[in-house]
């Protein structure tokens, strides 16, 4: 099968690889990709801010429809057509019924290694191995309107990512909310808060494209300034303290101390960009503004089952962050193209 | 009048000041104080921790009598029985209508200035005048009975500091708690996670005064052990996971991360601990466990009309954590007692 594999920095290729095999835990299933997309966390390595082993598979977010499931599937069936979140879980563990599914005890990672030490296939392929079938795959039921896929590939991670920072930071009916970051999470994110109800939105954005993707989702407002300048328009917008809820969606020391800044005290920031440079909280700042910090690393797997009936009834179209499609063999001008900001998120279809 | 004063590490004395007069905004009160106490936040510059300018007036918590009140004064009278929170606030700015009276815009911290640039007592004195007096004293309903005094004081600060720490920590019916910190702080804590219905309270604590304290507050267990091993023991006791909730009440570098590393995954921490030290919170650790982190200085203002009712009929009594009782005039020997661990939290009575 073809396959994405990173070869180190700005190095994509797309190549042919063995087809997976189950594994034989039983629990496994194979994934026909049906569509999948690159990650603005997949852009950290193509740069070379993070340094994994090359060659390795790349690739988190797809959907599909299941070719085969070992014998010990009982919850999926073949020919579902199935969403995956960024991660593969148990579903049954403390932590999965909890609704904490990334921490979940036997928890794997695409590109990575599953539970059991068995390596694992990336999700810009063509096939997937997914070893934990019945606690990771939802189901979608019968056979989605093929217009409806980039939005069901959205419940994979970037929607529901951007849901977990809305959710991180206590977003509600009536919430002030900002977010920090225009690329397809903080987009998303805008999105999430007015679907929870949230009645003012600041999207915090500099292009004119993602600043009219951003209306589309719901932003009231639209903020172009940074830093001291940003902080002092956001406190002038609500009542001279600021909104209730900032989230931030990028993961840089500067977009951080922007939130946290930004929030009002006792608000909340909910966070989800990956913390790259290690950006360290100042204890004192949140002691005294008791401005909470909360998010991470989202849930999705626990949250799809609530959301993709509005996808599928068409309310939500959280799908509108793809702008550009790429054949998966050209998956290498799918990462120039988010790394050169000309595509705010790419899909790629095999 | 006699009032206490700090002048430098361990040096605490209690001398003749002049007494308070009306400041002419038309908005103070004068109160004669019945009872004040000395806080553990009190021993950081006891200690020379912190540096503050000395001699200063020292004390933050009392509870007293209505002396005196200016033209402006709406809401209290001479004669009321009152609770002053640990700071001064206006009660009507964006803040405090929001509950976070303690970012009050007008803000003022006793022994320090108040909003209009005058010098403020300290609260362990025999009178304080009260800046905002509308807006900072909670009126007591008629003479309170002289045995409810030690309660109604922990409504001054300590235990809503307590159950700010719970509050911030998400506690709720059901929820699984530990608290970090065995004085009087986070013994309140417990009796707040009690109050808000949590099911498990674990007590940290290594000394058996306050070990009998918690049980008596609704602790349900007690560990003594800290750091790795106080961790392994929380994991195990909650499904290998830990508890919902840590209530971090001490300040520390070392508390802070005993409390971080206790939660559950998807868990929070709640903390009201002054941060001395200047602990930075690890963003990257936060991402992966999805543990938030929230709280500081606790606007008790904002919730003592909710849990005076409970404190006035009997049902709640946070006023144990009083284990010894000092005249005004020998504030310096309930400084040492503090310092010295020999009693969890002094009363001071002029």
């Amino acid at each position: 099968m073809r396959a994405t594999l990173l070869y180190g920095e700005r190095d994509i290729r797309s190549e042919q690889v063995p087809d997976p095999v189950l594994s034989g835990t039983g629990r496994d299933a194979v994934v026909r990709v049906t569509a999948a997309c690159v990650c603005g966390s997949d852009l950290w390595p193509y740069r070379g801010v993070t340094h994994p082993d090359v060659p390795r598979r790349i690739g988190h977010e797809f959907v599909g429809v299941v070719e085969e499931v070992a014998a010990g599937v009982t919850r999926v069936r073949v020919g579902d057509t199935v969403i995956a979140p960024f991660y593969d879980c148990c579903g049954v563990c403390a932590n999965c019924v909890r609704g904490v599914t990334t921490s979940c005890l036997e928890l794997g990672w695409w590109g990575g290694e599953d539970h059991w030490g068995h390596a694992t296939d990336g999700g810009q392929g063509e096939f997937v191995r997914v070893p934990h079938a019945d606690g990771t795959l939802q189901v979608v039921p019968g056979t989605p309107d093929p217009e409806l896929i980039p939005s069901l590939l959205t419940l994979s991670d970037v929607f529901l990512t951007g849901h977990h920072a809305a959710v991180s930071g206590g977003v509600g009916p009536g919430s002030t909310v900002a977010v920090v970051g225009d690329g397809a999470v903080g987009l998303s994110a805008v999105l999430a808060a007015r679907r929870l109800g949230a009645e003012r939105i600041v999207a915090m954005s500099r292009h004119a494209d993602r600043q009219a993707v951003a209306r589309s989702f719901g932003a009231t407002d639209v903020v172009a300034e940074r830093g001291d300048e940003g902080v002092a328009i956001l406190k002038d917008m609500f009542d001279g303290i600021g909104p209730d809820a900032v989230l931030e969606c990028v993961g840089t020391k500067e977009s951080m101390d922007q939130a946290l800044r930004s929030a009002r005290p006792g608000g909340q920031v909910g966070f989800v960009g990956v913390p790259n440079g290690g950006p360290e909280l100042p204890m004192r700042t949140m002691f005294s503004t008791n401005v909470g910090v909360r998010g991470g690393v989202a849930p999705v797997r626990s949250y799809v089952e609530e959301i993709l009936p509005e996808v599928l009834d068409g309310s939500l179209a959280p799908g509108a962050v793809f702008d550009r499609e790429f054949a998966l063999s050209d998956a290498a001008d799918a990462y120039r193209a988010m790394d050169e900001r000309r595509t705010i998120k790419a899909l790629l279809r095999p």
